[in-house]
């Protein structure tokens, strides 16, 4: 058999056309999004007021099995796609395992993860529409930062709200969105009216995404020719990753490998669900089984110790209401070094997906997912994000049973981005003053209770 | 005729197997390095009490053309390598130019640049040595952390002395270093007699490169079990990072695209040496002719405004001298951001091929390099390393000049890495308070002056 190469890249012709709406192969369809006043479906024309058009298209959409990606967005893809797919031989070495490992690299542009599929394509709708910008939020800096890059592309102006303790963490990040011309506030902020009352309620938080999505809507909604972008949770955000998958698939396709097990890191579920759609899509069709896990912080346990109820998606309750697991919007997670995955909800798409049994969810403490960090760092040379780390750390675990059993299973994880703005988190780690926290149970009832009655 | 796809990947059986060695090729051999207190050529065993043995030999051998890049190496370059050579569609288009325009990209990978071509090496070589470990000085960062991951990869120590100013602008640069165990110590430090003689003299200096140095070989001399290992200037660091223009000339070839210009940033020479090798092997032989560009910064000219003459490499005068272009061992560089190139001399095989007019050197002024890099970022979705960031700016202007002409040149520029680790910099550029600095014809004479008599 022909030896795989350390690094699987397709020619640049095969780069996927089309996006995969895995929606469209569910029976079970996830819950539409509601409005926060009426309790009712939101409509397209309500959701225009704070997406774009052909966005809000997308996300309502849950029977078009593939979206065409317009040539504009296709050529941004051609600078830093295809991303490859790496085989762990010195991971697999190291571990002295008979376990095939694969790894869907996402990390390698400027924006420093799989951020920017989704942004370029949020970018170029916007410019269609002729707006004037967009505003988002941020947690780690990495959407902020794609968006950043996409905006700039397209001459878009670009409002980011980063919440507090990152903009204070991690300035490079800002002057990273500084470079590519965004501007970009700390949340919450006296820019908007949910801003300014979170900061007198209280006035020396550092902030959330939960709130500095509420600021970036608000602005949206009240400034001409703007309109807000999100980079996780949605399900239009969920067909753009698609594209992870549908390039890992036609990679392993190309030497013959079927995968055992996918794994993913899940915040908001960006990732996870694009790395796994086309893979779910055959699971969901009856033409393959795969094993599909879910990782998240055990400071932030959705999927795992979470309700699947509708929930606001935002702090301050001006978003629609979304069927999700979730700890309560309420719920304010511990500093964990993963700003990616410090959401209280999860995609409607992922959270029926597993709802159904078709995934499994497991989470993992934040020291051992910096150990796994290291050691991944040191034996494969790329030092990866915290949020990656989770699903290293899980995959690494799977590896390990199969030496175990001695069982050569097939282990593919989606490694979404680089360390190189986390170093701060690094640097806990690596003077040992880092530690764990996991939230008790009456502190995940507390905000639990609070959940809308619906 | 085939489209040229926006990134040219060679396959991985097309890395090259060996590396070129330029000297072979030249009919004025760069002149030997000489014994400080002789001024006597100096010999093999002289050099194996710093240097490891087999760079030694690589060090000294001016007539083999080709020598086999060990396996264990090979497996390494595998992990990041090939190196795409990038198409700049976007930039052409932005330009309005009818050049054509190529970036050999080193940046993918976590080292952040083209260091890790020659830290892979040298760390294989003192490992297969039987060394415990290696010193060695970082000024910008790049060559500490490839040494880290390259010394973690084959579990060799590492000590590194960071020049002071950056150790603390860039702390992260340091912690990625200590990720993967290396000891990182500010320079000048009190660990080394040369270190305490400058604190004591300059007790407020913030260090230099050729501080740094004299510190890493005192360190590697006085240590049972190591050596001393440099990431530029040497004849064996250009051989290695040959890798980049064999790689570079082997993607040009399989789209019969001849180069007319090609371009690099210049500091100590280990990319421009690299990326220019086969290029000029050709021009030596008469088989091609290429205009050939070095670019430095205009507050460090070694090329433009020093003298080539035998000088010290450090500051501490404890190394070999060697004949270069040189700006004078006592010349202390302003605050340039562009670390890496903040080095008083130039690499002797660049100096000889320079002198005997077989390439080109300009200078550019720091504002102008950043103004030309966030264009780029913007542009073509890379965020580049100030260091690169020369070559990118004296492409641009050729390119411009073609667009004047009407000229369809090709033009190659190396992109040797990323500016992740340098937003501080990026900060004084974005708050519109960068400033520029051209040492005056006194100040250099005073420096000059002082060049030893050989």
């Amino acid at each position: 058999m022909e030896k795989i190469p350390y690094k699987i890249y397709l020619e640049e012709n095969e780069i996927p056309r089309q996006w995969y709406n895995v929606r469209a192969d569910m029976k079970n369809k996830p819950a539409p999004l509601l409005n926060p006043a009426t309790l009712q479906p939101m409509t397209a024309s309500e959701l225009e007021n704070v997406f774009c058009k052909e966005l809000v298209k997308q996300e309502l959409d849950d029977t078009t099995a593939y979206f065409d990606i317009p040539d504009e967005i296709y050529d941004f893809y051609k600078m830093y796609r295809p991303a490859p797919l790496v085989r762990a031989y010195f991971l697999e070495k190291a571990l002295g395992t008979p376990a095939k490992i694969y790894y869907k690299f996402e990390g390698n542009n400027t924006s420093g993860s799989h951020k920017l599929n989704s942004a370029i394509a949020q970018a170029y709708y916007a410019k269609a529409q002729g707006l004037k910008g967009v505003t988002t939020e941020t947690g780690a800096g990495q959407w902020g930062t794609a968006l950043s890059m996409a905006c700039s592309f397209f001459g878009l102006d670009c409002k980011v709200f980063m919440v507090k303790c990152s903009y204070e963490q991690k300035p490079f990040r800002r002057e990273v969105m500084r470079t590519y011309g965004a501007s970009v506030t700390p949340s919450p902020s006296t820019e908007t009216n949910v801003g300014r009352q979170i900061l007198q309620e209280f006035p020396d938080t550092n902030g959330s995404l939960g709130c500095a999505i509420s600021e970036a809507v608000e602005k949206a909604v009240s400034s001409e020719g703007y309109r807000y972008v999100l980079g996780s949770v949605l399900s239009q955000v969920v067909l753009h990753q698609s594209i992870i998958g549908l390039e890992t698939k036609k990679a392993l396709d190309k030497y013959n490998v079927k995968a055992d097990i996918i794994i993913g890191c899940a915040g908001g579920g960006s990732n996870l669900g694009g790395l796994i759609a086309p893979f779910m899509g055959e699971k969901l069709r009856g033409e393959a089984d795969y094993r599909i896990i879910a990782v998240e912080p055990a400071s932030c346990p959705s999927l795992t110790r979470g309700k699947f109820a509708y929930d606001f998606c935002d702090t301050g309750k001006v978003c629609p209401l979304a069927k999700m697991y979730t700890l309560g919007s309420g719920f304010m997670p511990s500093a964990n070094h993963a700003g990616g995955l410090r959401y209280h909800g999860m995609s409607s798409v992922l959270s029926q997906l597993y709802d159904d049994g078709l995934m499994e969810a497991v989470s993992v403490e934040q020291t051992e997912v910096f150990d796994a960090a290291q050691k991944f760092a040191r034996i494969e040379g790329i030092l990866p994000a915290p949020e990656s780390s989770h699903a290293i750390c899980a995959a690494v675990k799977e590896a390990l049973k199969c030496k175990e059993s001695g069982e050569e299973k097939t282990i593919v994880f989606g490694l979404t981005g680089t360390g190189y703005f986390d170093m701060y988190a690094y640097q806990k780690f690596n003077d040992g003053i880092m530690s764990d926290y996991i939230p008790t149970d009456d502190e995940l009832k507390a905000s639990l209770d609070k959940l809308p009655k619906v």
